[in-house]
């Protein structure tokens, strides 16, 4: 588990999971951003793995995303057990 | 859903299921910061919702308390409706 995370970081694959919900919803970086409440350029770091959002940003994104915040990181724990 | 969590800041909430989860084991903060990798100054600001922790600290800590990530957000979903 725990090199599994070192080579996936969790980061990476909240970023993965994140841009496949936007994309499912057919929203933009710029729209999830109004949704939620940050600015696209955030969103597109998150998508990239590049900054790790805090559990109130979850829970907000999540909001955005008519998803449950425990389903969103439900969905990050499968992806990383694929990998 | 929005007046919820102004009122009862998800950290907050956040906050009480850690110490939850953590007396449950009876571990110290101490214990659980090293088990986590944090220190327990830390842990403590965390479970008074002085801090919200990054998804990543979310994993760590979901990991030395044996509970998934996403059912430990779970109790988090639970306990904010139940306020």
């Amino acid at each position: 588990m725990k090199n599994m995370i070192k080579k996936y970081p969790v980061e990476t694959t909240f970023g993965q999971v994140l841009q496949k919900l936007r994309k499912e919803r057919s929203l933009s970086q710029e729209s999830l951003g109004y949704e939620s409440g940050y600015h696209r350029t955030y969103i597109s770091l998150l998508e990239r793995g590049q900054k790790s959002p805090s559990i109130k940003t979850l829970f907000q994104l999540a909001k955005a995303l008519d998803i449950k915040p425990s389903s969103l990181i439900e969905l990050v724990e499968q992806k990383m057990k694929d990998q």
